[in-house]
Protein backbone atom coordinates (compact mmCIF):
# COMPACT_ATOMS: atom_id res chain seq x y z
CA UNK A 1 0.00 0.00 0.00
CA UNK A 2 1.22 3.41 -1.08
CA UNK A 3 1.99 5.54 1.97
CA UNK A 4 1.50 9.79 1.60
CA UNK A 5 2.72 12.64 3.80
CA UNK A 6 0.02 15.55 4.08
CA UNK A 7 1.25 18.58 5.48
CA UNK A 8 -0.82 20.75 7.42
CA UNK A 9 -0.36 24.13 8.09
CA UNK A 10 -2.94 24.59 11.13
CA UNK A 11 -7.10 24.19 11.24
CA UNK A 12 -9.03 26.84 9.51
CA UNK A 13 -8.80 28.67 6.21
CA UNK A 14 -7.38 32.17 7.30
CA UNK A 15 -4.33 31.17 9.58
CA UNK A 16 -4.12 27.36 9.21
CA UNK A 17 -4.72 24.42 6.25
CA UNK A 18 -8.13 25.14 4.43
CA UNK A 19 -10.45 22.44 6.26
CA UNK A 20 -12.31 20.83 3.32
CA UNK A 21 -8.79 20.83 1.20
CA UNK A 22 -7.25 18.96 4.00
CA UNK A 23 -9.87 16.24 4.57
CA UNK A 24 -10.68 15.66 0.92
CA UNK A 25 -6.78 15.43 0.46
CA UNK A 26 -7.45 12.59 2.99
CA UNK A 27 -10.56 11.05 1.78
CA UNK A 28 -8.90 10.92 -1.31
CA UNK A 29 -5.98 9.04 -0.14
CA UNK A 30 -8.04 6.30 1.27
CA UNK A 31 -10.40 6.45 -1.09
CA UNK A 32 -8.14 5.31 -3.67
CA UNK A 33 -6.64 2.33 -1.81
CA UNK A 34 -3.16 4.49 -0.30
CA UNK A 35 -2.68 5.20 3.67
CA UNK A 36 -1.72 8.83 4.77
CA UNK A 37 0.60 10.56 7.43
CA UNK A 38 -0.22 13.49 8.77
CA UNK A 39 3.07 16.18 9.50
CA UNK A 40 2.90 19.73 10.22
CA UNK A 41 5.77 22.11 11.68
CA UNK A 42 6.09 22.52 15.35
CA UNK A 43 6.20 26.25 15.22
CA UNK A 44 3.23 28.94 16.37
CA UNK A 45 1.18 30.08 13.81
CA UNK A 46 2.03 33.55 12.38
CA UNK A 47 -1.56 34.79 13.83
CA UNK A 48 -4.92 33.71 15.15
CA UNK A 49 -7.83 35.06 13.00
CA UNK A 50 -11.87 34.88 13.76
CA UNK A 51 -13.35 33.35 10.93
CA UNK A 52 -16.38 35.52 11.50
CA UNK A 53 -15.41 38.47 11.94
CA UNK A 54 -11.61 38.36 9.92
CA UNK A 55 -10.40 40.00 12.54
CA UNK A 56 -6.41 38.97 14.28
CA UNK A 57 -7.35 37.31 17.82
CA UNK A 58 -4.86 38.18 20.91
CA UNK A 59 -3.84 34.52 21.24
CA UNK A 60 -1.10 32.25 20.40
CA UNK A 61 -1.50 28.74 18.46
CA UNK A 62 1.32 26.41 17.69
CA UNK A 63 0.60 24.35 13.55
CA UNK A 64 1.33 21.16 14.74
CA UNK A 65 -1.11 21.42 17.64
CA UNK A 66 -4.11 22.81 16.16
CA UNK A 67 -3.17 20.77 12.76
CA UNK A 68 -3.50 17.65 15.45
CA UNK A 69 -7.44 18.52 15.07
CA UNK A 70 -7.69 17.87 11.44
CA UNK A 71 -5.73 14.57 11.94
CA UNK A 72 -7.50 13.44 14.77
CA UNK A 73 -4.42 13.47 17.09
CA UNK A 74 -2.42 11.11 14.70
CA UNK A 75 0.11 13.70 13.37
CA UNK A 76 4.35 13.84 13.61
CA UNK A 77 6.29 17.31 13.19
CA UNK A 78 7.61 17.75 10.26
CA UNK A 79 11.44 17.56 10.95
CA UNK A 80 10.74 13.80 11.53
CA UNK A 81 9.53 13.81 7.90
CA UNK A 82 11.85 11.03 6.03
CA UNK A 83 11.15 11.20 1.83
CA UNK A 84 12.63 7.53 1.84
CA UNK A 85 9.24 6.34 4.04
CA UNK A 86 6.95 8.03 2.27
CA UNK A 87 5.88 7.99 -1.91
CA UNK A 88 4.93 11.26 -2.39
CA UNK A 89 3.90 14.45 -0.38
CA UNK A 90 1.16 17.12 -0.70
CA UNK A 91 0.28 20.49 0.69
CA UNK A 92 -3.44 21.09 0.83
CA UNK A 93 -3.74 24.76 0.99
CA UNK A 94 -5.55 27.81 3.08
CA UNK A 95 -4.03 30.72 3.99
CA UNK A 96 -1.59 29.05 7.06
CA UNK A 97 0.03 27.72 3.64
CA UNK A 98 1.12 31.12 2.84
CA UNK A 99 1.06 32.39 6.50
CA UNK A 100 2.94 29.38 8.60
CA UNK A 101 4.41 27.18 5.60
CA UNK A 102 6.37 30.31 4.39
CA UNK A 103 5.82 33.81 4.37
CA UNK A 104 4.18 34.61 1.14
CA UNK A 105 0.96 36.09 2.36
CA UNK A 106 3.12 38.90 4.29
CA UNK A 107 6.55 39.30 2.35
CA UNK A 108 5.25 38.13 -1.27
CA UNK A 109 8.45 37.72 -3.98
CA UNK A 110 10.62 37.91 -0.65
CA UNK A 111 8.98 35.00 1.36
CA UNK A 112 11.00 32.84 3.62
CA UNK A 113 10.38 29.30 3.84
CA UNK A 114 9.84 27.35 6.97
CA UNK A 115 13.40 24.85 7.39
CA UNK A 116 11.34 21.54 7.73
CA UNK A 117 9.03 22.37 4.67
CA UNK A 118 11.97 23.16 2.45
CA UNK A 119 14.10 20.10 3.73
CA UNK A 120 10.55 18.16 3.01
CA UNK A 121 10.09 19.71 -0.81
CA UNK A 122 13.97 19.16 -1.47
CA UNK A 123 14.42 15.54 -0.11
CA UNK A 124 11.05 14.81 -2.12
CA UNK A 125 12.23 16.12 -5.03
CA UNK A 126 15.50 14.82 -5.01
CA UNK A 127 13.88 11.00 -4.47
CA UNK A 128 11.89 11.25 -7.37
CA UNK A 129 8.45 11.14 -5.86
CA UNK A 130 5.66 13.29 -6.68
CA UNK A 131 5.16 16.73 -4.43
CA UNK A 132 1.15 17.80 -5.18
CA UNK A 133 -0.18 21.63 -3.93
CA UNK A 134 -3.53 22.79 -3.72
CA UNK A 135 -4.69 25.94 -3.65
CA UNK A 136 -2.20 28.62 -2.32
CA UNK A 137 0.55 25.85 -1.63
CA UNK A 138 2.31 26.03 -5.00
CA UNK A 139 3.35 29.68 -3.80
CA UNK A 140 5.77 27.40 -1.98
CA UNK A 141 6.80 25.29 -4.65
CA UNK A 142 7.61 27.88 -6.49
CA UNK A 143 9.71 29.53 -3.88
CA UNK A 144 11.56 26.35 -3.12
CA UNK A 145 11.74 24.66 -6.59
CA UNK A 146 12.14 27.77 -8.91
CA UNK A 147 11.45 26.90 -12.44
CA UNK A 148 8.21 25.01 -11.63
CA UNK A 149 4.91 24.42 -13.85
CA UNK A 150 2.30 24.69 -12.06
CA UNK A 151 -1.28 26.36 -11.14
CA UNK A 152 -3.04 28.38 -8.67
CA UNK A 153 -6.07 28.76 -10.93
CA UNK A 154 -6.84 32.49 -12.45
CA UNK A 155 -5.55 35.19 -10.22
CA UNK A 156 -3.69 37.23 -12.04
CA UNK A 157 -1.62 39.16 -8.99
CA UNK A 158 -0.58 35.78 -7.64
CA UNK A 159 -0.06 34.31 -11.10
CA UNK A 160 2.20 36.82 -11.77
CA UNK A 161 4.28 36.73 -8.68
CA UNK A 162 4.97 33.22 -9.06
CA UNK A 163 6.32 33.42 -12.47
CA UNK A 164 8.74 35.92 -11.21
CA UNK A 165 10.15 33.11 -8.80
CA UNK A 166 10.46 31.75 -12.25
CA UNK A 167 7.77 29.26 -12.22
CA UNK A 168 5.81 28.65 -15.05
CA UNK A 169 2.11 29.37 -14.59
CA UNK A 170 -1.02 27.65 -16.22
CA UNK A 171 -4.69 28.93 -15.81
CA UNK A 172 -7.29 26.32 -14.66
CA UNK A 173 -10.48 25.86 -13.73
CA UNK A 174 -12.12 23.54 -11.13
CA UNK A 175 -10.96 19.81 -10.90
CA UNK A 176 -8.16 20.60 -13.60
CA UNK A 177 -4.82 19.66 -12.62
CA UNK A 178 -1.15 20.68 -14.00
CA UNK A 179 1.85 18.47 -14.07
CA UNK A 180 5.18 19.48 -14.23
CA UNK A 181 6.80 16.40 -15.28
CA UNK A 182 10.70 17.45 -14.57
CA UNK A 183 9.48 17.79 -10.71
CA UNK A 184 6.84 15.52 -10.42
CA UNK A 185 4.85 18.17 -8.96
CA UNK A 186 1.15 18.09 -9.20
CA UNK A 187 -1.03 21.32 -8.68
CA UNK A 188 -4.68 21.87 -8.33
CA UNK A 189 -6.54 25.77 -7.67
CA UNK A 190 -9.09 24.55 -5.40
CA UNK A 191 -10.46 27.26 -3.34
CA UNK A 192 -8.01 29.77 -4.99
CA UNK A 193 -11.66 29.74 -7.27
CA UNK A 194 -15.04 30.26 -6.31
CA UNK A 195 -15.17 26.46 -5.69
CA UNK A 196 -18.13 24.30 -4.25
CA UNK A 197 -17.24 21.30 -1.52
CA UNK A 198 -17.68 19.38 -4.51
CA UNK A 199 -15.59 21.09 -7.00
CA UNK A 200 -12.79 21.07 -3.73
CA UNK A 201 -13.32 16.92 -4.01
CA UNK A 202 -13.23 16.62 -7.66
CA UNK A 203 -9.37 18.85 -7.20
CA UNK A 204 -8.07 16.83 -4.50
CA UNK A 205 -9.05 13.37 -6.44
CA UNK A 206 -7.58 14.73 -9.43
CA UNK A 207 -4.37 15.32 -7.66
CA UNK A 208 -3.98 12.22 -5.42
CA UNK A 209 -4.89 10.01 -8.40
CA UNK A 210 -1.87 11.73 -10.69
CA UNK A 211 0.90 11.83 -7.52
CA UNK A 212 -0.27 8.15 -7.37
CA UNK A 213 0.29 7.02 -10.64
CA UNK A 214 3.78 9.07 -10.95
CA UNK A 215 4.23 7.54 -7.37
CA UNK B 1 -33.20 23.02 -3.89
CA UNK B 2 -33.44 21.78 -1.01
CA UNK B 3 -31.75 23.00 2.28
CA UNK B 4 -30.21 21.27 5.44
CA UNK B 5 -29.39 23.45 8.58
CA UNK B 6 -25.56 21.72 9.81
CA UNK B 7 -25.15 22.23 13.36
CA UNK B 8 -21.22 22.02 14.53
CA UNK B 9 -19.99 21.48 18.59
CA UNK B 10 -16.82 23.41 17.59
CA UNK B 11 -13.62 22.18 15.84
CA UNK B 12 -12.29 19.08 16.62
CA UNK B 13 -12.75 16.03 18.06
CA UNK B 14 -11.95 15.97 21.54
CA UNK B 15 -13.58 19.43 22.41
CA UNK B 16 -15.54 20.21 19.50
CA UNK B 17 -16.81 18.79 16.22
CA UNK B 18 -15.62 16.27 14.71
CA UNK B 19 -13.89 17.50 11.51
CA UNK B 20 -14.12 14.58 9.11
CA UNK B 21 -17.96 13.88 10.08
CA UNK B 22 -18.83 18.23 9.74
CA UNK B 23 -16.47 18.43 6.73
CA UNK B 24 -18.22 14.91 4.77
CA UNK B 25 -21.47 15.81 5.83
CA UNK B 26 -21.42 19.56 4.16
CA UNK B 27 -19.61 17.13 0.82
CA UNK B 28 -22.76 14.55 0.97
CA UNK B 29 -25.25 17.28 1.04
CA UNK B 30 -23.69 19.25 -1.58
CA UNK B 31 -23.57 15.99 -3.56
CA UNK B 32 -26.46 15.17 -3.80
CA UNK B 33 -27.97 18.25 -4.86
CA UNK B 34 -28.76 20.50 -2.11
CA UNK B 35 -27.76 23.32 0.05
CA UNK B 36 -26.75 23.96 3.68
CA UNK B 37 -26.09 26.45 6.44
CA UNK B 38 -24.05 25.88 9.11
CA UNK B 39 -25.11 26.52 12.26
CA UNK B 40 -23.54 27.08 15.97
CA UNK B 41 -24.72 27.56 19.41
CA UNK B 42 -23.16 31.13 20.58
CA UNK B 43 -21.29 29.65 23.92
CA UNK B 44 -17.89 29.03 25.83
CA UNK B 45 -16.44 25.51 24.71
CA UNK B 46 -16.72 23.44 27.81
CA UNK B 47 -13.34 23.41 27.63
CA UNK B 48 -10.04 23.17 25.10
CA UNK B 49 -7.89 20.30 24.50
CA UNK B 50 -4.54 19.56 23.37
CA UNK B 51 -5.27 16.86 20.47
CA UNK B 52 -1.87 15.75 20.64
CA UNK B 53 -1.67 15.21 24.17
CA UNK B 54 -4.95 14.89 25.25
CA UNK B 55 -4.60 17.24 28.11
CA UNK B 56 -6.60 20.24 28.69
CA UNK B 57 -5.12 24.01 27.66
CA UNK B 58 -5.93 26.85 30.05
CA UNK B 59 -7.71 28.82 26.74
CA UNK B 60 -11.34 29.88 26.46
CA UNK B 61 -12.69 28.64 22.71
CA UNK B 62 -16.23 30.29 21.80
CA UNK B 63 -18.06 27.06 19.95
CA UNK B 64 -19.49 29.40 17.21
CA UNK B 65 -16.04 30.99 16.40
CA UNK B 66 -14.29 28.06 16.31
CA UNK B 67 -17.07 26.59 14.15
CA UNK B 68 -16.81 29.28 11.85
CA UNK B 69 -13.23 27.38 10.83
CA UNK B 70 -15.36 24.27 9.48
CA UNK B 71 -17.69 26.58 7.67
CA UNK B 72 -15.31 28.94 5.98
CA UNK B 73 -16.99 31.88 8.22
CA UNK B 74 -20.23 30.94 6.76
CA UNK B 75 -22.29 30.35 9.43
CA UNK B 76 -24.90 31.74 12.12
CA UNK B 77 -25.96 31.51 15.59
CA UNK B 78 -28.11 28.60 16.46
CA UNK B 79 -30.44 30.82 18.15
CA UNK B 80 -31.62 32.28 14.47
CA UNK B 81 -32.36 28.97 13.30
CA UNK B 82 -35.98 28.54 12.14
CA UNK B 83 -37.76 25.18 11.46
CA UNK B 84 -39.53 26.64 9.05
CA UNK B 85 -36.59 28.08 6.30
CA UNK B 86 -34.89 24.50 6.42
CA UNK B 87 -35.77 21.17 5.23
CA UNK B 88 -33.66 19.28 7.78
CA UNK B 89 -31.41 19.67 10.37
CA UNK B 90 -28.31 17.33 11.18
CA UNK B 91 -25.53 17.28 14.00
CA UNK B 92 -22.33 15.72 13.14
CA UNK B 93 -20.35 14.17 15.95
CA UNK B 94 -17.44 14.71 17.62
CA UNK B 95 -16.65 14.93 21.94
CA UNK B 96 -18.09 18.89 21.37
CA UNK B 97 -21.61 16.90 20.78
CA UNK B 98 -21.54 15.36 24.40
CA UNK B 99 -19.57 18.68 26.17
CA UNK B 100 -20.96 21.56 24.09
CA UNK B 101 -24.22 21.07 22.60
CA UNK B 102 -25.04 19.09 25.79
CA UNK B 103 -23.46 18.27 29.03
CA UNK B 104 -23.73 13.70 28.11
CA UNK B 105 -19.65 13.41 28.23
CA UNK B 106 -19.35 15.06 31.86
CA UNK B 107 -23.24 14.46 33.56
CA UNK B 108 -24.34 11.13 31.94
CA UNK B 109 -27.98 10.55 32.02
CA UNK B 110 -28.67 14.04 34.30
CA UNK B 111 -26.91 15.74 31.30
CA UNK B 112 -28.39 19.44 30.10
CA UNK B 113 -28.84 20.35 26.80
CA UNK B 114 -28.22 24.09 25.08
CA UNK B 115 -31.36 25.18 25.46
CA UNK B 116 -30.88 26.53 21.85
CA UNK B 117 -30.11 22.78 20.40
CA UNK B 118 -33.18 21.69 22.53
CA UNK B 119 -35.31 24.38 20.61
CA UNK B 120 -34.24 23.46 17.16
CA UNK B 121 -34.84 19.78 17.59
CA UNK B 122 -38.11 20.30 19.33
CA UNK B 123 -38.65 23.06 16.49
CA UNK B 124 -37.80 20.66 13.13
CA UNK B 125 -39.46 17.84 14.73
CA UNK B 126 -43.11 19.73 15.08
CA UNK B 127 -42.27 20.67 11.89
CA UNK B 128 -42.29 17.26 10.47
CA UNK B 129 -38.65 17.61 9.22
CA UNK B 130 -35.90 14.96 9.85
CA UNK B 131 -33.49 15.68 12.20
CA UNK B 132 -29.77 13.57 11.39
CA UNK B 133 -27.22 12.94 14.31
CA UNK B 134 -23.83 11.59 13.96
CA UNK B 135 -21.54 9.69 15.92
CA UNK B 136 -22.14 10.32 19.56
CA UNK B 137 -24.88 13.41 18.47
CA UNK B 138 -27.68 10.82 18.84
CA UNK B 139 -27.23 11.30 23.03
CA UNK B 140 -28.46 14.95 23.05
CA UNK B 141 -31.44 13.03 20.81
CA UNK B 142 -32.24 10.64 23.02
CA UNK B 143 -32.21 13.68 25.75
CA UNK B 144 -34.56 15.97 24.06
CA UNK B 145 -37.27 13.29 22.95
CA UNK B 146 -36.60 10.10 25.33
CA UNK B 147 -38.13 7.37 23.07
CA UNK B 148 -36.87 7.88 19.91
CA UNK B 149 -35.62 4.83 18.11
CA UNK B 150 -31.15 5.67 16.94
CA UNK B 151 -27.67 4.15 16.82
CA UNK B 152 -24.43 5.10 18.28
CA UNK B 153 -22.96 1.68 17.08
CA UNK B 154 -21.79 -0.91 19.09
CA UNK B 155 -20.60 0.63 22.64
CA UNK B 156 -22.83 -1.16 25.38
CA UNK B 157 -22.08 1.50 28.29
CA UNK B 158 -23.41 4.46 25.87
CA UNK B 159 -26.45 2.16 24.58
CA UNK B 160 -27.50 1.47 27.73
CA UNK B 161 -27.36 5.27 28.94
CA UNK B 162 -29.22 6.04 25.61
CA UNK B 163 -32.07 3.09 26.80
CA UNK B 164 -32.46 4.56 30.00
CA UNK B 165 -33.35 8.02 28.72
CA UNK B 166 -35.80 6.23 26.87
CA UNK B 167 -34.40 5.45 23.47
CA UNK B 168 -34.39 1.89 21.54
CA UNK B 169 -30.88 1.25 20.50
CA UNK B 170 -29.57 -0.43 17.52
CA UNK B 171 -26.59 -2.03 16.93
CA UNK B 172 -25.24 -1.21 13.70
CA UNK B 173 -21.51 -1.43 11.70
CA UNK B 174 -20.43 0.85 9.38
CA UNK B 175 -22.39 2.74 7.02
CA UNK B 176 -25.37 1.15 8.50
CA UNK B 177 -28.01 3.82 8.83
CA UNK B 178 -31.07 3.88 11.66
CA UNK B 179 -34.32 5.55 10.87
CA UNK B 180 -36.90 6.63 13.33
CA UNK B 181 -40.14 6.72 11.11
CA UNK B 182 -42.36 8.63 14.13
CA UNK B 183 -40.05 11.25 14.47
CA UNK B 184 -38.18 11.39 11.84
CA UNK B 185 -34.98 11.07 12.98
CA UNK B 186 -31.94 9.48 10.95
CA UNK B 187 -28.63 8.18 12.85
CA UNK B 188 -25.28 6.55 12.03
CA UNK B 189 -22.38 5.69 14.21
CA UNK B 190 -19.00 7.09 12.48
CA UNK B 191 -16.66 7.23 14.40
CA UNK B 192 -18.37 5.74 17.53
CA UNK B 193 -16.73 2.61 15.79
CA UNK B 194 -13.04 2.39 15.08
CA UNK B 195 -13.57 3.68 11.09
CA UNK B 196 -12.03 4.90 8.53
CA UNK B 197 -12.61 8.05 6.66
CA UNK B 198 -14.57 6.65 3.73
CA UNK B 199 -16.66 4.82 6.26
CA UNK B 200 -17.58 8.08 7.88
CA UNK B 201 -17.73 9.43 4.25
CA UNK B 202 -20.08 6.48 3.51
CA UNK B 203 -22.07 6.99 7.19
CA UNK B 204 -22.28 10.94 6.50
CA UNK B 205 -23.99 10.35 2.62
CA UNK B 206 -26.29 7.71 4.04
CA UNK B 207 -27.91 9.55 6.31
CA UNK B 208 -28.16 12.63 4.04
CA UNK B 209 -29.67 10.44 1.57
CA UNK B 210 -32.34 9.76 3.67
CA UNK B 211 -32.80 12.22 5.33
CA UNK B 212 -33.66 13.98 1.95
CA UNK B 213 -36.21 11.43 1.32
CA UNK B 214 -37.84 11.62 4.11
CA UNK B 215 -37.68 15.91 4.32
Amino acid sequence: MKNIAVVLAGNGVYDGAEIHEATLTLLAIAQQGAAYQCFAPDVDQAHVVNHISGEEMPETRNVLVEAARIARGNIKALSEYKAADYDAIIFPGGFGAAKNLCTFAFDGLDCKVNPDVEKAIKATVEAEKPVGALCISPAIIAKVLGDVKLTIGQDKGTADALESLGATHVTTTHGEIVVDEKYKVITAPCYMLDATITQIADGASNVVAKMLEMA
